[in-house]
């Protein structure tokens, strides 16, 4: 399953289809309601008609996927928390006591995680509450080197690191799945998310660089000149002047992330396969920035489920033209806002499927 | 259950549970995530602790009220659909095929609809769907008469309308609820609540009148001229030489409209009871305004759904000092927007319920 084949899956599918979009906008037009006045609530389930090809598609089977991945740039101190937290959290996902294993669990959303480059050991767990993960063993290397000092990791890692993203989206498929949302855990991930913004789009570092997990004034200064020398040393230019278009691969490899590459598998395998992808925050936007460079047309079959506190996240949802449908102020990551979205999508299919037609119920149209 | 009672009862509640609030935070500063990471999500929570005085509140049991209603104003063209959909909609709540009816089964929450002035008659409906709504008849008057040449009723027809709102209530919350979210329908009505907005708070009429269900540009001028006239004739100034402070129990009976009154009785009753109260979009949300203008402080017990289409919600939302959690161009009403809202409600409650603590998870704090 290479990146190549990938690619060209994606760009074999053209744009979202227009005869199952029509009808599902003819279908939503009959219903007991002025036109369009469910808002984006009649967006998504057009959109979703236009993903799958399918004007009765539904997102009755949902699947979150959350990589995990840990960052040699950690060590700057551009993270409120140690780094032992990423596989910390890790087990935390699997045993049921994480934000993403109860917000997941309340919409019937399957769990897994892969681990693709935590620097910790992940022990076997035994989960007393049901609403635990599955665990998908498939590290690269633990934890990338430090950005700062060099790249992240080689340009191989990075494309083995989206092959296994893609390889567990391909077997989640496979069990069957009607949507895709996408989360990460990895101390340190918002600094590789906003160089990685800063290389592809030529924003400065100061305009993409937030607080991440909560730093102060001064932790945030720190993570500013991580995220400039970050850049500086592997050679990406930014800013108006300096920025040049960047080859995606080599700038996931020099200054992003494990589990950001793996989501780039994960979305590129779900939308060759006309599958919805839902996107959590800044740092899957990310990921779905660079699988759009990598194959145009992904950003459209992609549903972007909320806007985070990091700036970041706005410039990159800019780049790939997709408008949130939350925006709570939420800085969590693991999937959290995705999970919540998915409460949006169910209510878009239910009102499609279940509501009456003007005729049905005879109710007068339009004076 | 006179409305100077429920006022009063109001008063006496004071502020939100500082102490409720503190130990619901509390709670969530515990568990494994950053601090505040979960944005509104963790404000909903700590909200809910301060209306209901627990820190353990939850929203499992939830229920939707729909006040029905018409509108003599409906006459001047001022709505997209003619006047009998008002009593074919409450069939359609009835017998399960509204959008209300589908967003609030998903959700669980039960659903009740008040005739507190419909004109058509609503027969006894059969309900094949098990969605339908249960029918409250409470009918003050058989639709209000034309705002732009009189008062739309009688200061006691007003009142008889809030109390059957409040009857309601109490009827519901006599059987056991968490949370009342509230909705309305009404061909005319989106009129009647722009001219509360400028009465209530003297924004001129163009500022506060849209489309409703769907006008053209001819009907958006007819509906903010007939606006113009009804404060006219009723002695409103607008503007902000002519805004004197008004009576809001005058303003409701001149230019508002009878299920407008049942959602201020709704919202006084379960307020004054520490029910949390979900508001849907513009129409309920001058419901909301009225109540608070009686009973002030029954604001901060309120959570605001969404934000609408309409632009006079805009500004009932700011005058409440009110932020909408969800923001996704809706412009039903029925409750729609309040019955989504659930879902993060829900999701808050989860979160403080089942996620993991730093302690009990073994996850490192703060570097």
């Amino acid at each position: 399953m290479t990146i190549e084949r990938l690619a060209a899956d994606v760009a074999a599918l053209g744009p979202l289809d227009p005869v199952a979009m029509a009808r599902g906008q003819a279908r939503l037009d009959r219903l007991t309601k002025p036109p369009g006045s469910l808002g984006r609530l009649e967006e998504v389930a057009v959109t979703l008609a236009g993903i799958t090809g399918r004007a009765d598609a539904t997102v009755a089977r949902k699947a979150v996927i959350v990589a995990a991945a840990d960052h040699g740039v950690a060590a700057r101190g551009v993270s409120a928390y140690p780094p032992e937290v990423t596989a910390q959290m890790v087990v935390n996902f699997l045993s049921g006591g994480a934000a993403i294993c109860v917000l997941a669990a309340r919409v019937g959303a399957s769990l897994t995680v892969i681990d693709v480059g935590v620097a910790g050991d992940i022990p076997n767990v035994v989960d007393a509450t049901g609403r635990g993960g599955e665990l998908v063993r498939a590290r690269v290397r633990s934890g990338t080197a430090d950005m700062t000092v060099g790249p992240a990791m080689t340009l191989a890692e990075a494309e083995s690191a989206i092959d296994a993203g893609a390889r567990v989206a391909a077997r989640i498929m496979e069990r069957g799945v009607d949507v895709v949302a996408i989360g990460e855990m990895g101390i340190g991930n918002t600094t590789a998310a906003s160089a990685l913004t800063a290389a592809l789009t030529g924003t400065p570092p100061g305009s993409v660089t937030g607080r991440g997990t909560g730093l102060d004034d001064a932790g945030l200064a720190r993570k500013v000149a991580a995220v400039e020398a970050a850049l500086a040393i592997n050679g990406f230019g930014v800013g108006d002047a300096a920025h040049r278009p960047v080859d995606p691969r080599a700038a996931l490899a020099a200054v992003g992330g494990l589990e950001i590459a793996a989501l780039v598998g994960v979305v590129l395998a779900a939308v060759a396969a006309r599958v919805p992808v839902v996107v959590d925050g800044f740092i899957a936007g990310v990921a779905v920035l660079v699988a759009e460079r990598l194959a145009p047309g992904v950003a459209t079959r992609c549903i972007a489920a909320h806007r985070s506190v990091e700036p970041g996240h706005a410039v990159v949802l800019g780049a790939l033209g997709l408008a949130p449908l939350l925006d709570l102020d939420l800085r969590l990551g693991e999937g959290s806002g995705a999970a919540l979205a998915f409460d949006l999508l169910d209510a878009a299919v239910a009102i499609r499927v279940r509501m009456a037609s003007f005729d049905a119920a005879g109710v007068s149209g339009p004076a």
